[in-house]
């Protein structure tokens, strides 16, 4: 077997996991090389590991590594890789699934925070508002989960903790995946509260006999701006909007205008709009003044990490790889081609 | 039968209810009774059907109620009934059970809301906080649910939501209550992650090994101020606790010394301490510049009222009593007579 020239380009993969890379390959860490080294080493290099996308790895750069054949992302995420830039030939993995227990539980820490009305309740008591009677009109928009419907937009791995944890608050779940999937395929099938909806018209049913929204899917071409104006006009009122995917699944101004006009709607998101092509928690428009908007810093995907279990997952992937079998995680090039 | 004489002093009471009772009791509504009709009512009433306690119903007052037997309330917590100026033979029942639903899930939101940081990092962005890496230490206090454990105190009607929900999280569960239960008692066991134990030394170790608790029993005279400097102090040191029960159970001075002096423990409540017989959002310390604390105004509990179970429930028991039935939900008078 060939051996392979891996780089690894985070500083989170540990000497024992570059130990059992070693079995499979020549490992380089890009963090011990210096630039000309690393610059050699870029031209050899077969496999890359990598976290967030290293700022030196301009589209020039990247098209001069003739013999790279294969991208493994930590991240659950790939929507940050300059697909554009990259050949054909390079198959990427994502890390899906390494993040779900603890984005799936964040997710529904959100949709129960909005739900409740935790946040802006507290709030209203810390800035004076110390009188019962005054918050007698707030039990209208508590919204209680048990017999309710919730809809979970894409059914991966984040998907799938979030409608098990709905269905263990007595919820309807309504699942949107674009992949087929059988009653029997899931746990309890759909007989037991969990319904899968697909195709034209889906998105438009799930959003108007939801409850409560989980948007779990990831930021491709297909779903950038999929919750527009229109989508939000046909979502119930008083429902409440969970967003733990990426910021640009939903036009921000659309948003912002929907929560101003209703304020019974909620909006509850640990991920933030791309400017420049980075996350910022800089908006365009004044969200966290609307009581109706609930917003965490991006804060569920780095516990999943200190649970060492992407680190792991990515490096099991790299190693499918690197033995000559089929990596798994392998997301759709095309979906990701549309530059931001 | 002996026909009897029924007062709702509610408004939460509606016609069709009314019309139930009056097929087993003469039933009059204090809102609709002049002041002098009242007084003559208040001698003949053999029944009480209340939420809060009325104002008017003084200590004198109601000893001068020779013919009263019976006491319905319409809140799940009976610690506002001045026990102290009833007489031995009035049956006083709680609505045990009623605002398990609601109360239950708002004890979870507040659970989430703490263990995830929704409110302190939602408002440090709010703030201008808009750096992500400002955020990076924030993972460390994030309570990841699964696999860890839950200490419910009190295993009523909420305490046994509240374990259901825990154990749906994969939580394992300890319950603590003062009447046995065998492993059969409960739904699935303790074989299946839920606990039960009792007895001295029980909160100790139930405080000690469980990265949550949730306080879920009533307020009385037993349980006032049982959570202490000493119970805090040994409770783990990132651990979140909610309280749904009542502000009192908790040691408000103790409290605010612990949670000034462990930024990593977490208290999570929608119930507030009294003041001069009243529950007040006046605080004697200024708990909500913590960012380690999470405060709702009592919400939960009218949100239950909404679905109409507490009322339905309430007037169910109160037609027990008026059939010559033993009335469900009795509390001992022993443990709410201090007054204070």
């Amino acid at each position: 077997m060939v051996r392979h020239n891996l780089l690894i380009m985070s500083d989170l993969v540990g000497s024992s996991e570059v130990r059992r890379l070693r079995r499979f390959a020549n490992v380089y860490r890009s963090s011990s090389l210096d630039k000309k080294t690393l610059a050699d080493r870029l031209r050899q290099t077969d496999a890359l590991l990598i976290s967030s996308w290293p700022e030196f790895l301009t589209d020039g750069t990247l098209r001069s590594m003739k013999r790279l054949r294969f991208i493994q992302g930590i991240l659950v995420g790939v929507d940050h890789i300059p697909f554009q830039a990259l050949a054909r030939k390079v198959v990427v993995s994502s890390n899906a699934g390494a993040y779900s227990l603890e984005v799936g539980e964040h997710a529904f820490g959100l949709l129960l925070s909005a739900a409740k009305r935790v946040v802006d309740t507290h709030n209203s008591v810390a800035r004076g508002k110390t009188d019962f009677k005054e918050f007698r009109g707030t039990s209208d928009d508590i919204l209680v989960l048990r017999g309710k419907t919730l809809g979970v937009i894409g059914y991966g791995g984040i998907g799938a903790v979030v409608a098990e944890l709905g269905r263990s608050f007595g919820k309807k779940v309504i699942a949107l995946s674009r992949s087929r999937r059988s009653a029997s395929g899931s746990r309890g099938g759909g007989g037991s509260g969990l319904r899968f909806v697909r195709g034209r018209g889906a998105l438009t049913s799930l959003l108007a006999g939801s409850d409560a929204v989980v948007l779990a899917l990831p930021l491709t071409n297909l779903t950038e701006g999929m919750i527009g104006a229109k989508e939000l006009s046909v979502a119930k009122g008083g429902a409440v909007l969970v967003n733990i995917s990426r910021g640009d699944i939903v036009n921000q101004a659309a948003l912002y205008e929907h929560l101003r006009r209703n304020p019974s709607f909620r909006y509850a998101t640990d991920v933030w709009w791309y400017k420049e092509g980075r996350e910022t928690l800089v908006t365009d428009y004044p969200f966290t003044s609307l009581p109706n908007f609930v917003g965490t810093p991006h804060i569920s995907g780095p516990t999943a990490v200190a649970s060492g279990r992407p680190v792991r997952m990515a490096v099991e992937n790299t190693l499918r790889y690197l033995r000559g079998l089929r990596p798994k995680n392998v997301v759709r090039r095309s979906e990701y081609l549309t530059a931001r």
